[in-house]
């Protein structure tokens, strides 16, 4: 092995603060800098790496070998990747499912015109979610796939939330139907809507005097949000939020249920979970793992646009494939 | 796209047959033949696939894309994998976890020589367990890797009953401690012993008037086998043998529990699980879903022996990349 993976990440939110500390979990990696639109004076970081404004990083193209985006997949994430992609290996988690075709479309071609390596939409869902619902696909092609979240805080429904007047501060929590997930395991192969796979429970903290009745009111006739679901609605002090529900947790299932043989007579389930303390922490580990993958890709010459369906698993492993044929195989 | 992936089978034991009834619920693939040594007059297939003596196969290499091997590790695999790699694309489910360097070894090398794609040991463990303890271990290098099997049938020590002086039949499975697996789940990241991961059940068809006790004593002492975990015998009629555990489930866990956060304050677990109501139907399966893999490296110019830790996982599913990330990512 040569040097250490020279790690930069742009974007100093939760998700660029997850990376750091992930960095420093993989001894074969360093981080060399993290660069943001605030520049040095605005952020204070866990670490000491140092801090840049973002159009310093075109300077420091030789001491970077993948760039973690930890930008949102609203704004950010179509600007800053294929800008990036063009010059530098770079991981992005960009989650806006229906849009990713075009995302890739772009960052592909940035990517292969800069003969670098990106990897778009790393992350848990879409990512670790996404290979299990391949995986479910492909060795039980007659079955049907499910996937629930939860439970785990929905960052848009919270600031949905808080957008309502009298509103001080909310958390929302989205959460499996029990009932809904055991059938789904007993391979009854339920149709289930929106109503029977999530509930969504909200703790919100009221302006003094606010209209509660109206509060809960507009939270559960929300569209798109809340009308949909059956939804829970508790007012709690501000002491209480910052007490019960200061952390950002989340998870969730993707089950695969399928039928074998000739007359279809054996059932199996293929569940994959994940029980989350933080989201973003996690979220930055598998973006980490993946940045392990596009340096030993870009290493051997590859480019381009790749999602986790085109990386084969022994690039994300610090060892050999040999150690990890003889210890994990 | 051309012509159909065209399969072969050699061996037709429960996984031969499972992979003739996986292959039927592929419509991008055909079973073009089966090879067994008792050749077409010991053998009665469900379908109208033609069988042929193994030795025939080598005059077939046009008409075959992939060999599917569904012989034992004990002493098929390991000639016949190295045997027919250097004429065909193959797979096999190789579960010698110990022996897996030298048996990849010697497929590498006929892999090589004959310019083939080659994949060993393809099933649940090894396989799909593989690569989620290596998924786990990548995204999460501080935390514990955990493995539980069962509850199912285990053949190796059904048989090893069956040796038994005055044993007529005998049905074993295996069954994971519910308190360790909730400990696990709890991010307790316990120790545990051999008796404490598994217990063993022990169904057993005795000959009439056989000694119960020397019978029962006999197996849970039984070194490698019994001796070391909690085992419960339970004697009863080869009636009730037929018609309660005619069936072979099987099954079981992948936990990673790890630690995040430069105070490691963020627990997250990561579990994939198996619920499989036919252990060979469903290893078939997951043997199907990488026959097309080698199918389509052969096509790219790939040579030589894989594992389920070189493969990316697109390769296995029928869907182009463009529909894959559209739909399912």
């Amino acid at each position: 092995m040569g040097h250490k993976i020279r790690i930069a990440i742009v974007g100093y939110g939760n998700l660029g603060k997850g990376v750091e500390a992930a960095v420093d979990k993989n001894p074969d990696m360093e981080l060399v800098a993290i660069f943001t639109r605030r520049g040095p004076e605005g952020v204070k970081v866990a670490t000491d790496v140092p801090v840049y404004y973002f159009d310093d990083i075109f300077t420091m193209k030789n001491q970077i070998d993948v760039v973690v985006l930890c930008g949102g997949s609203a704004t950010d994430l179509p600007v800053q990747t294929p800008k990036l992609a063009e010059h530098f290996n770079v991981i992005d988690s960009f989650d806006t499912h229906a849009k990713v075709p075009e995302h890739f479309e772009a960052v592909n071609n940035a990517a292969m015109a800069g003969s670098h390596v990106a990897i778009i939409s790393v992350g848990w869902d879409p990512g670790l979610f996404s290979l299990n619902r391949l995986i479910g696909q492909a060795v039980l092609p007659e079955g049907r796939d499910y996937t629930f979240w939860g439970k785990g805080v929905s960052q848009g429904h919270s600031d949905a939330i808080r957008r309502i007047k009298g509103v001080v501060d909310a958390r929302q929590y989205t959460i499996p139907v029990g009932s809904a997930l055991q059938s789904v395991r007993a391979c009854e192969n339920p149709d289930l809507t929106t109503r029977q796979k999530h509930t969504r429970e909200c703790f919100v903290v009221a302006e003094e005097g606010a209209d509660l009745a109206a509060i809960e009111n507009e939270i559960v006739t929300m569209p798109n949000y809340f009308a949909d679901y059956d939804t829970t609605v508790h007012f709690i002090s501000k002491e209480e939020l910052e007490r019960d529900h200061s952390g950002i947790p989340h998870g969730g299932v993707v089950i695969r249920s399928g039928k074998t043989g000739f007359d279809n007579g054996n059932n199996h389930v293929i569940e994959f979970s994940l029980k989350l303390d933080s989201n973003p922490q996690f979220t930055s580990s598998v973006l980490v793992a993946y940045a392990r993958a596009a340096y030993r890709l870009g290493c051997e010459g590859a480019k381009g646009c790749k999602t986790v369906f085109d990386i084969a698993p022994a690039y994300l492993h610090p060892e050999t494939p040999e150690e990890l044929r003889k210890k994990i195989l």
